[in-house]
């Protein structure tokens, strides 16, 4: 018997130096054991954290052109497909096209769509990408929108747990989307109050930590939820929701969202045994790359430490002005170690997996817990 | 004390799929612990091998202006540079321009040159990139021409024992390499007869065999070549030239070359400890690169008889032309098996080492053994 390697398209950014977009993807999902076949939809020597990059955006023309040319010659043979930055939104409906041909030819695809538009309030594509991406939506097996971006696509602002709620809801109903993972959310008060106690850690200080929500509607994730879920008072649940407290690690990383959605995609293995409530598919791949993710970032943070106390100074916007190269020397020296963590994302050294905890009575309204307070 | 990793600068074709240029060289260099700086020279659909391949080339301006905005941005920073398939002259004076500046930075950097031009008579560049790689020789560290290509740089037609000299004296003396390396030769019988028992396998049948053959100038590997061969009787060597004989795998396979040269640059470790004669750090890392090539190529083949019987049919010209699938699949068929052989290149599972020879006398004249016409 030959045993089939999977094979994961992936079409996102390329960087000469560094780990974003395709460089923090590809080399990850290879250790995992995937084919990757490696669209790069722009081409640029460094990410935009430098302050300067440049480089050249690949068309939708020139992207139509290999896709054509790759399905002539029999290539377009993905078992899963992974997107990420795509700046414009010709080039995205080009992508669209795609993904829409490779769902009809293999309607088993597992789609990763990372809808990466911007972060913290700030756009970093065209605005008519944002339509595009909502169209794109029910083509997902897995959305990974950061804060920003899940207000984005359902045009809900976040700010209590009913408007959670309400867009968790859009993104699964209206745009049928099964399985949304939401990484790296600030704990604002409302949110911290609304966790149940079995997800927050002891001596809990909100300051220091990210939470990570995932909400699966399929099947098995529903029936389990039933069994676990004790009597939600406003009618069925429209999906299960995980999450977990992730450490906060100082500074701003690059690349950090394109490596947990790869790794996501890398450990989300579906099973389809009818007498297996496997719930935890998507929960249990959430909490492999949260684990690995965090591990990297563990090393990376230790190699920024050890360098020159010029590369490693914290953010300061004005003297970064009057000192452009402080900028790009902290950007440096905080790439993630992507190549020196190999063995922890091949599973090595892993000691502790972080397990995303269910969030019961997540979908009853008010939710709030009382003695919450701390 | 922080274990300072190696950084090489990648230059060379990218694939979307498969295993050529950039994705048959990064992924074992990322491997073997190198963080890799990955500069596309083309952004294309798939291989040549395939008939049908499209994309665009990455331009001369395109390459100059990323490399400025690096150098800006402090990150030429590479202790090696490997350089492959660069399909324009204009192109290749950009990247020219660039390793005179990192060696002008960095003298003690190691350049691996790869003089990707053709294959057996047939160019697959514009020809006015052949003066150019003539005019890059000086700064390269390690050439692995092929044996067409070896031909085409030194402008001597390699016919016999004494051409054969003729152009490696005037890649060593006139070019200044220190390190020539050539694989994949077919074994003609002037060559068969020039070999040394030593390097000739028991029984051999030279239709079964290719030869590669490295040379090296450094002045280690010379002492180390006067303690050994005795007294050549023709003046000082040139060089120390080790061989080694490796059997042919039948069919085409892409991307050997590359995964070759990139595994090569990887285990390339010279010593400078006065007291080490290490002549072999060429020939050590020539065997490594060897035994590690052929270890994925035998997987490949495995992976390659294994499936469906069109997939795997011999070349057949006139079959392909009226059948062009037929083609493409064989060539699918063949992509190297880099994922899923990634433990060989970690060198686990490798028992034995295909180790040089090496070739006493080669300098000597005529140098033909007698008996060696079996």
């Amino acid at each position: 018997m030959v045993y089939e390697f999977e094979r994961i398209l992936s079409i996102q950014s390329h960087v000469v130096f560094g780990y974003v977009g395709g460089k923090a993807a590809v080399f990850p999902l290879q250790l995992l054991g995937y084919d990757v076949d490696v669209v790069n939809t722009v081409n640029f020597s460094n990410h935009s954290g430098y302050g300067r990059s440049g480089g050249s955006k690949t068309t939708a023309e020139e992207l139509n052109a290999m896709f054509e040319i790759m399905e002539n010659n029999e290539l377009l043979v993905p078992t899963r497909l992974l997107t990420g930055y795509i700046p414009g939104s010709e080039a995205l409906r080009a992508v669209e096209k795609l993904a829409i041909k490779l769902k009809h030819t293999r309607p088993s695809m597992i789609y990763l769509l990372d809808p990466v538009m911007g972060d913290a309030g700030r756009l970093y594509v065209a605005p008519d990408v944002v339509p595009v991406y909502r169209e794109m939506l029910p083509l997902a097996t897995i959305i990974t929108p950061n804060w920003y971006e899940a207000e984005l696509l359902s045009q809900v602002e976040l700010k209590d747990m009913a408007s959670l709620r309400r867009a968790l809801s859009i993104l699964h109903q209206q745009y049928h989307v099964p399985n949304v993972v939401i990484s790296s959310i600030p704990l604002t008060p409302w949110l911290v109050n609304a966790l149940p106690k079995a997800i927050r850690p002891e001596n809990f200080d909100s300051s220091k930590y990210l939470l990570c929500i995932s909400s699966s509607t399929s099947a098995q994730a529903l029936s389990h939820t039933h069994l676990l879920a004790h009597s939600p008072e406003n009618g069925a649940a429209m999906s299960t929701v995980h999450a977990q407290c992730v450490p906060l690690i100082p500074g701003y990383f690059s690349g950090v969202g394109d490596l947990f959605s790869a790794l996501l995609l890398g450990h989300f293995h579906p099973t389809d045994t009818p007498d297996n409530l496997n719930a935890t598919t998507l929960s249990s791949a959430v909490s492999q790359a949260l684990t690995k993710t965090h591990a990297v970032l563990l090393l990376t943070q230790g190699q920024a430490q050890n360098l020159p106390e010029e590369e490693r100074l914290p953010t300061d916007d004005e003297l970064d002005k009057s000192i452009p190269l402080r900028k790009t020397r902290r950007a440096r020296g905080r790439e993630l170690a992507l190549v020196r963590g190999q063995d922890l994302i091949r599973g090595h050294g892993i000691t502790h997996v972080r397990e995303m905890m269910l969030w019961e009575g997540f979908w009853n309204s008010g939710g709030e817990i009382e003695d919450s307070t701390q």
